[in-house]
């Protein structure tokens, strides 16, 4: 009934998280009938994102540099070392601006059940920086679910040998809680009461 | 912090309706991290769309052809006019069953504030339509909103010294509604009820 190309663009617009049918198609009004100029801009900068953005080459973390402007900062501190789950994580701990060390983004976690073992989370990379620089602690700040915990558990297993101090955030995280939608002064707390 | 091409992104999706600074984030890292091949289908569709789809000659629906489906389909009434404000009260109205006849999508309302006029939603070219053409009936879609009552009224007044018949959708539009959010059970009884 509709004209292809518009069931298309919804379509595409559908891949969306939390975006459904109804969303989708109200979207593509809104990006054709009222904001031109934003849907190019989208298009355009989203055509320049696919193609430029890959992942540091030292935290794995989202970039379209080969290193990440935090991973070369000189401001930050190379003897901490977090590990987080995925860049969403990067971003809500910045924003609490309570940590000033560097990041290791697994990009996911450990799931054997699909196929991601240590390697597919970067692993060997992460035990190759802990063997040849000076981390002297790694804060393990994957997600306290099941998941997240047998990572942390996995990881901290991996650094025990190379005496390096591995603690884990703690007091403040709800349970089964996702670390990005908690409020910075929660995260503050738990990185304060880490152990 | 983010990286200054991922933030662009993220700017770029908040334009979206319903989108805010959280769930654009969400969206970019899921496109890039999760999807690739889903944003790459969305740029390009994007971009094909803001191309090609333009509004409907007759109607002026939103498609990429001169002429749309359904003003060119030979198995639609064209003694039946109905006036639309937008694209997704078309598609309300299709998905209802309920109508066989022809369409003419205001884009809008009549909003002097706004600076939009008769001319902006086309109604010389509803007039021309009205006269040139056999409808018989022409029924006033707008919502059931201050706005799309004094679009119809003005509509209606134009309508009536050519002798068409003009009606309201009437029975089951809640007051204040939006048409695209009623349920076709209602509209069917809205386009049945009609007076
Ligand atoms: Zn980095
Ligand atoms: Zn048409």
């Amino acid at each position: 009934m509709q004209s292809p190309l518009l069931t298309e663009l919804v379509n595409a617009l559908k891949i969306l998280p939390s975006v459904g049918p109804k969303s989708a198609q109200r979207m593509a009004y809104y990006l054709l009938e009222r904001n031109r100029q934003g849907a190019q801009k989208l298009a355009d900068v989203l055509q320049e994102s696919i193609e430029k953005i890959g992942h540091c080459e030292r935290c794995r973390d989202l970039t379209e540099d080969p290193i990440c402007h935090l991973c070369s900062s000189p401001s930050r501190n190379a003897n901490e070392l977090c590990v987080v789950e995925s860049p969403s994580d990067v971003l809500a701990i910045e924003q609490s601006g309570i940590y000033r060390g560097l990041y290791f983004v697994l990009m996911g976690h450990l799931s054997p059940i699909d196929g991601i073992g240590p390697e597919e989370i970067g692993l060997p990379q992460l035990e190759q920086r802990l063997k040849e620089e000076g981390v002297e602690e790694l804060i393990l700040a994957t997600n306290p679910t099941a998941e997240g915990e047998a990572t942390a558990h996995y990881i901290q297993q991996m650094a025990q040998p190379l005496g390096i101090k591995v603690t884990r955030l703690a007091q403040g995280i709800p349970l089964g809680g996702e670390l990005e939608y908690i409020d910075s002064g929660t995260l503050g707390q738990a990185f304060a009461g880490r152990k």
